[in-house]
């Protein structure tokens, strides 16, 4: 029985969120806002795409992990700290412990891309491999947490993380004011609920929404039904938010604070994509494509001089499938 | 017989470049400057990118073109201008004239991109097409420049126009301050000897360099034997970069202002392209690497703690082949 690392944690304020934004100064890159003349004038609105892309380690993941491990008790900077993540946390985890001097050490899936297990050691990561069809990461974590004394730090269900990850939209109200309507991609939420606590203290009319994918919508029947629905592992071109469940912490925060949860396709996913390296010159993974998909696709109804924001988590792709992507020779599945 | 355009016009000055920002102040984007960690790290250098990828119709062309017409005749203004490409310079003379009330009359191939055509034609030029195998396109620009009083504005040999590409690096200088090296992708030379003239006042002990692609290689040429040679319509994916000769405006500025003029392979240029992709998250066409490749590929010599400029010349791909070239499905030519 493995315990969850949640137990006894409440959700973050905006606060934590201000706290993070202290801490992070300096380190996490204040990342651009970027905008399109020929969207907002085929929309009639002012869209402001906040380029997380642009962040250390190609992702928002990094305001998180740097904000967690910075909180930590100084037993646990001593003894490190260890995650699962065969992605953006597992990067943003290692950079930060190496920034901090803290030991680190990653649960990936034996057959992880090898580019991606060569840039966590690149940072400096021990990289634990497990077999995904025999073993279970979670466990595996808990395990080297409890024997070697680590923090676990999840990916999305810390406060911590949460506050760290609020601080991506606390900039961009910093950058642009307040806004009618702010979409963040959405997997198990840490970035929508800290940005939903971000935008209740600085731009309280805003309507909030985290954006899916269709075929991992979760979060979706959760917040409209109120209560964490899990469903089975999703299979999305967004492979940053294939989550079965949001967390509790996370689901509190979207409860309050969320106006909706929308869901786009793997198609529009592609066709955002394309639109992104076209027509804005940016390299955007799909997970970062969600938000953006679901303001061009007409997920939400834009109204005219509506000012959205717009969150791109990130850029991080396998060039080879991007490429296919890009070229058209391959279509979402 | 066609009349250069060029005739009895002098290079411009810095005092010129400085009108030319007066002009395009509020109208060209102030385009980033972007830095990469992990390339710093590995050269012991600050590398700064100038990213005109993020100009207006994704290319620096921009800046030249609405000085030029900005800076017309009255009686040109109401007559109308032409100009001939089948790329940037013509997006970049078509917006112009949109945005100054300016009736532009663009000269293309016939089997030009279409995707480029409808660009052109969205910002509400004329485009006029020609058989590249058995007509002269800059004979058909002068026949329509007589018949109709129009301003011929060539690409790059024309004072206005270096004078609005010389803001670029008027810019660099203002946002990074003065540097050690510049490096500037060279066709027929109008950004670069833009950027030289900057340079020679923004930071005069700046070295500066125009990149060529290695087929392409007249600018050297010229450069090194002190006279413009004409070479045979080179091959390159630096599609922005095949010119057969420099201007003898832009070539008196280079002659006075360049350390030298370097070359890169086609290889080398997809190999910075991927890398923009994938350390970057930007979108860069292939002239746009030149500069960057020089620096990368060992072109130039870094030496520590050098302050290298280097200018990322546009953004505007065919989806297609860009696609393909990030796949690693077709090599460099």
């Amino acid at each position: 029985m493995v315990h969850s690392p949640t137990v006894a944690l409440k959700p973050p304020t905006y606060a934590d969120v201000e706290r993070a934004a202290q801490t992070l100064e300096g380190v996490a890159h204040r990342t651009p806002v970027l905008t399109s003349q020929s969207l907002n004038k085929t929309l009639g609105a002012e869209v402001f795409f906040k380029c997380e892309s642009f962040q250390r380690t190609g992702a928002f993941k990094f305001r998180g992990a740097y904000n967690a491990l910075s909180n930590l008790s100084s037993a646990h900077k001593k003894a490190g700290v260890v995650a699962y993540s065969s992605g953006n946390h597992a990067q943003a985890i290692a950079l930060s412990g190496q920034l901090l001097g803290i030991s680190t050490t990653i649960v990936m899936p034996h057959d992880a891309p090898s580019a991606k297990r060569a840039a966590t050691e690149g940072y400096g990561a021990q990289v634990v491999l497990y077999d995904r069809y025999t073993e279970k990461r979670d466990e595996i974590a808990a395990r080297l947490a409890e024997q070697h004394g680590l923090a676990l730090i999840p990916p999305f269900n810390h406060p911590d993380v949460i506050a760290g990850q609020g601080t991506a939209g606390k900039e961009l109200f910093e950058q642009v004011g307040e806004l009618d309507a702010f979409l963040v991609c959405m997997g198990g939420g840490g970035l929508v609920s800290g940005c939903a606590l971000a935008a209740s203290v600085l731009s309280p009319a805003c309507e909030m929404y985290g954006v899916e994918p269709e075929a991992g919508n979760d979060g979706q029947l959760s917040f409209r039904s109120g209560k964490i629905v899990t469903i089975d592992p999703p299979r999305s071109l967004a492979d940053g938010a294939v989550t079965t469940a949001v967390g509790d912490l996370t689901f509190a925060i979207m409860q309050k604070n969320l106006k909706d949860v929308l869901t786009v396709s793997d198609q529009a996913l592609v066709e955002t994509m394309q639109w992104f390296a076209q027509r804005m010159k940016l390299v955007v993974e799909p997970t970062g494509c969600l938000a953006a998909a679901a303001v061009m696709q007409g997920g939400l109804a834009i109204k005219p001089g509506m000012r959205v924001g717009v969150l791109v988590s990130g850029g991080n792709v396998d060039l080879a499938s991007y490429g296919q992507l890009m070229a058209g020779s391959i279509n979402a599945s």
